[in-house]
């Protein structure tokens, strides 16, 4: 019996080579011809006629000469091209839609973020505000030269992506949409199809990019406001699991026989630690239905009770907190990360959810590992999952030039 | 800010060639040279003189003649040789020590297992064991006809694979233990370094090889006897965190303030489903230190009890079952596999434990996901994890064939 893993291919060598070489030039770059076929294995022809065709599409440029360190003799070095082919990033979130334009040396090149109650629109409006939203970052893109290859949506819901739908967004009251087809008839035809995924893993590689980057390691990102989610990232890239829902921290039990949950279970984090539980702990609950239309309303009136040092709304968040470090423990005994990142309103209740949260860790997750791992605080202002989306397309691009390669030779004839 | 992530490289072209054409004979065995320069892009001249280079170092060989579907005139076929290069796995246990030979197309050559009384001895006395058992094993194959490639060891314990170490083997009674120095002194010098992974990865392993195989898509494979270890398999390989701690079942809480743990935290699951926890719930507790020397004395005793209807046992299965089904509800949020495979002692308990796991698990993680994963029950014997340390041995020949391939040309000049 044989059954060896299959690894993602290719479609032919070029392509294959391709990729190799853009790989190599983002990761070298400046780097000369000759650096780069020692670095490949390739020919020096052959990393000539690569470097061509990459060029050609708008993915590299060449720039001054370098000097080649053990030579002496200056050569010409080859870049990425950050002004000629770009990422957007969209978000669709309760409270706003946000847009992001990336070139593919992660600069932000566009920023849009407009407050949009969305709670209960119907699916097809919202995604039109989001194809004008989408519409200007284009054309914003086309100012400044540069070619958007695709977009990303980040969305607030369960995925299901294989089946191209969004299961449930309760935040949004949205259940069973028709998430890809909706979105790929909305937005504006480009290069590569349009692609969604949850905002926890979008947040997460925000934080990759965006925040405190490769010092990282492997991390879990805390994210969400109602409901809680984790993006959990190994190597740089998202853990989905085998259906797309992996990190559903907020469905992980703290207190057995707790409160029911909508997912069927009692005592899950969310109804502890999510925003509605610890408003109503607070004593805050009614704060909630009036100014849930403001981006940040309840939870800024938290954090106003929080410095004024009010008991009630401390006790609430140290409880929350310390509900975060058990199901963190748990988490890091199952994934082993580096790091545990506090996005999402953990950021700014960090003050007062922290010391609850790495106490508790500290003791469910200490000793196996000899030392919990390194807790940190999202940087990230609230369109992180926009900026990830983004990141996210020009992964794709660096990882499978072919596809811009194929189309510019296409335009060419 | 650029950080890409860069990819396993292989060290020169030539030696990714290998790997590609190696790994494309393998999925496709037996297959025509002409078929190899499709499906990799290389020429029918490299396809040539890479097969060649396989075939040298005894990794390919050519069989009868095969017919290539359109062109339909006959072709010689490639195939992995099975009969020359094989890999050692290994395993340290409480109550056993355990050999197995593998060929590289997988087969079981040699496979021992001889009881011992490890519980206590000293890691230099059990590791001179395990040294005369592989060698029975390496001249088993050698009468074969078979060259060890290297071996890997399984161990029951946390390990530290960055430092070498293994931390702690409870049941062993080790802590500490520089494992990877004593492994690399003890055991026979082969061409890879002998390398070592815990019981529950290997295990998990064996079961992707020995087991269910490939329909059991990214799966949790529960492990372990009196502690409760898990492997993650996604994709076909091991998920195992960033420090190699990934998989610690045993410690996810499932009664928050119920017994402490030598973990430190308080009600870990090991706490309520390990085998000595049920085996007390079951009035069973002095059987334990009368019996522990025989392999399988106070689990078929409580088996006995079990068949015949003894209400205590019954109960005692029965929430370790409904325990260990909170916890992988955890662990499917988390991870979302596809399927969760019941070993270690879960396996001979399946009958009794398995109803109220499967009613715990689809209370807690059914609703994100619509259904609960599939659970199965290993029907592997108890040397699982030789059997898995041995195929990671295969694996890695596969992965990267340079380094046999440049002892066999080292050997020819």
């Amino acid at each position: 019996m044989r059954h060896q893993v299959v690894p993602v291919r290719h479609g032919t060598m070029r392509e294959r080579n391709l990729a190799v070489v853009l790989g190599e030039i983002s990761r070298r770059q400046p780097v000369s011809r000759a650096r780069l076929a020692d670095a490949t294995g390739f020919t020096k022809t052959t990393v000539s006629s690569l470097v061509a065709t990459l060029a050609g599409a708008g993915l590299v440029r060449e720039d001054g000469p370098v000097r080649d360190g053990e030579r002496g003799r200056p050569a010409t070095a080859v870049s990425v091209n950050g002004d000629r082919v770009a990422g957007l990033g969209l978000e669709i979130n309760v409270d706003y839609l946000a847009a992001c334009v990336l070139d593919l040396g992660r600069r932000i090149r566009h920023r849009h973020l407009v407050a949009a109650n969305n709670r209960g629109r119907a699916p097809e409006r919202v995604i039109a505000g989001l194809t004008s939203l989408a519409e200007r970052a284009i054309a914003a893109a086309g100012d400044q030269g540069l070619s958007v290859a695709g977009a990303v949506v980040a969305l607030p819901g369960v995925l299901d992506r294989r089946g191209g739908r969004l299961r449930s967004a309760p935040n949004l009251g949205w259940s069973d949409v028709a998430a890809g087809e909706l979105l790929n008839a909305g937005l504006p035809p480009l290069p590569l199809a349009a692609d969604y995924d949850n905002e926890a893993n979008l947040g997460a590689l925000g934080e990759l990019w965006f925040g405190d980057g490769p010092e990282l390691g492997s991390y879990i990102h805390v994210s969400g406001e109602i409901g809680i989610g984790a993006g959990i990232v190994v190597d740089g890239r998202v853990f989905r699991g085998a259906h797309g829902f992996a990190g559903e921290l907020g469905h992980v039990v703290v207190d057995p026989g707790g409160a029911p949950c909508a997912c069927g279970g009692r005592g899950c984090l969310e109804q502890v630690a999510g925003q509605e539980a610890i408003l109503r702990a607070a004593g805050m609950a009614e704060t909630t239905a009036t100014s849930s239309a403001s981006p940040d309303g309840p939870l800024s009136a938290l954090v106003a009770r929080l410095e004024a040092g009010d008991e009630r709304a401390l006790a609430a968040v140290r409880r929350a907190g310390e509900s975060l470090g058990q199901a963190l423990a748990t988490a890091v005994n199952l994934l082993d990360p580096d790091t545990i990142v506090l996005g999402g309103i953990f950021s700014g209740l960090a003050p007062w959810a922290r010391p609850a949260a790495e106490a508790a860790l500290a003791g469910g997750a200490g000793v196996v590992r000899r030392s919990p791992p390194r807790v940190t605080v999202s940087r990230l202002g609230g369109d992180a999952a926009a900026l990830g989306a983004a990141s996210l397309v020009v992964e794709r691009v660096l990882d499978d030039p072919a596809i811009l390669v194929s189309q510019a030779a296409g335009t060419a004839t």
